[in-house]
């Protein structure tokens, strides 16, 4: 069966991007890595066993796309519950269509073993005890650069995260430019109201109020961000400048989305969201209600993508509410319903290279 | 004046790859940047006014190429006589194209200011005291890896260097490999005696004889390369898996076409080699004789591209000799020439730039 390509956000311009998609497209695949100490106040994520681990989520998330097993720790990243990172969505994707993987180290304490882009950033600090980062802006000129290089030669590029912490970073982010925001979290039970706190110390401590940055969204991601807010927002408007960008990923992507619009609205006319159906369905999180407020005419899509029909717990533990988007998942969905791949043909793949991964990891 | 192509080497299959190229083509530039501690051995290299900023012309070069000026330094390399690094052709190429660049670190010790792919190398060590590289094998499976991912969007792929000493240790690399060779040099009186004591010097401390890591072509380049080789052959051989590479260089591409002969003969169908007429006409080296020995059937190319008619001292001074090659100035020649961008636009182009840069110096 075709994956069905929706809509929660303007469904005209939406329906739009997806005609101007054809087998001569050129299309590329971006994924920004980064690290930020917030991953550990603990309760905050689940992307990673346990705190500590968080550290090596992104590079080993990168490194499975590359080689399809990590290398920077043994087995793959899995929540505290044994479920599966996103990544074996955009792994799936890699393999089932040809669209070349460029990765960036926006800010990495661990680096993934294959070849990334470096943009010269730092690990993201505790918002609560410090400003987030040193040089946002460093970073995001050299991504705006980077980006710029791509649109010579590619018409379409899909840009994924992978950092440990994120939706909190993405909250404080929104809340600085004056959105209310409902993030999502990869554990079911969101826990909304400690990331209310965290954000509620950062702002005490750097005497800001909410709204207070909305002309200033670099200064936002200097205090409240993580590494990847810089590197995913300046290689989006550089690609923005002359072609369509594709931001994927869940809530993070909606903040990106804010501070792109806040920085260029005029460039936010070449950019979409695409996302996963279970950060639609989520009720926990508002994505929908972010991009509105970010930049209420950007296209919001996501691929009828997901893990009801399939027998391995790990995938089923999805339709409970674990893990939900990362690593561009939505966005893979997006690009495999793009290529014409069948749901069958994504879900059997999927299965097949976690049973690999499983196997392996026993021995 | 239309820039004529040239062939010194397989001018047949030369004249095949000119005709595959068209309007539509994907092309890439690549530029690999290293450093090794062998530029400092007195008298040896002549990129950089002293030997110790040979450390810093790799980033300037690569800077220059994306900003039209240098960050890392101030002014832009230059040999010690003042005359300009050839990037200043490869510069004007980006401008005069819309060719995307893509700059990598194989091996750094001075970073430059602009978003790089970072493949994990180190710089390379005086080969005359202890082996050049600790990981020459992890740093050409990454390079490897980037090739392919370009080589699912990309066309051709031009690929240039920038490491002070480089000609040093080519000439070390293809003597291990059993290649007789006369490398260039930056400099109109060719040092080839002492590049040949330093060679005979490393030979000796490796306890290894001429030819004798002929099918062990990156164990020649552990001991006696510099950064760049790794990362230069891996890249080339990547992309020659699915498309065609063109190594854009002198005797150094001459090097890094015999490592990649040796590791697969076959991809070396799909590997050319682009210079500049400077090295053809340059009686103290022999680029074409490298070329037949490495692999016999490769095209070499070269633009019929000089500064004979430019009115600029540091230019003019090409023509005795000084410079030569560097940064992929012979490939960038040719993709001028391939674009159909005229003689006069070019050095027009070039003076432009240099006489902003000479103003901006002088402040």
């Amino acid at each position: 069966m075709n994956i069905e390509i929706k809509f929660a956000n303007n469904a005209e311009k939406g329906k739009e991007l997806v005609e101007k998609v054809n087998k001569e497209s050129k299309i590329a695949f971006a994924l920004v890595l980064g690290n930020t100490e917030v991953a550990k106040i603990p309760g905050i994520s689940a992307a990673g066993a346990f705190p500590e681990i968080t550290d090596y989520t992104p590079a080993a998330d990168a490194e499975l796309l590359f080689y399809g097993e990590c290398k920077c720790i043994k087995g793959i990243p899995v929540t505290p519950q044994g479920i599966p990172t996103p990544a074996i969505i955009t792994q799936a994707m890699l393999q089932l269509t040809s669209t070349p993987c460029f990765v960036f180290n926006s800010g990495l304490k661990v680096k993934p073993h294959l070849p990334y882009i470096d943009l010269g950033g730092k690990p993201g600090n505790d918002i609560r005890k410090r400003n987030a980062l040193e040089n946002p802006n460093e970073v995001f000129q050299r991504a705006r650069i980077f980006g710029r290089e791509l649109a010579k030669s590619f018409d379409f590029i899909f840009i994924g995260e992978s950092v440990a912490g994120g939706t909190t970073t993405a909250l404080a982010l929104l809340n600085a430019l004056g959105i209310e925001a409902k993030v999502s979290s990869s554990m079911p039970a969101n826990p909304i109201e400690l990331k209310k706190k965290v954000v509620k110390e950062a702002f005490e401590r750097a005497k800001i109020k909410e709204g207070e940055l909305k002309n200033n969204p670099l200064k936002a991601v200097e205090l409240f961000g993580d590494p990847t807010m810089p590197a995913f927002s300046g290689l989006a408007l550089g690609f923005a400048e002359r072609k369509q960008a594709i931001l994927a990923g869940g809530t993070q992507a909606g903040a990106i989305l804010a501070i792109c619009s806040a920085i260029n609205r005029e460039l936010c006319e070449n950019i979409a969201i695409a996302t996963t159906k279970w950060i639609i369905k989520d009720e926990s999180s508002d994505l929908p209600g972010i991009v509105k407020q970010a930049c209420e005419e950007a296209p919001l899509l996501y691929a009828d993508f997901d893990f009801s029909s399939s027998k391995m717990q790990g995938l089923k533990a999805y339709e409970s509410g674990f893990v939900k988007e990362g690593v561009g998942a939505g966005g893979a969905a997006l690009l495999c319903a793009l290529h014409g791949i069948s749901k069958e043909l994504l879900l059997e793949t999927i299965e097949a290279n976690l049973k690999l991964l499983l196997e392996k990891w026993k021995k």
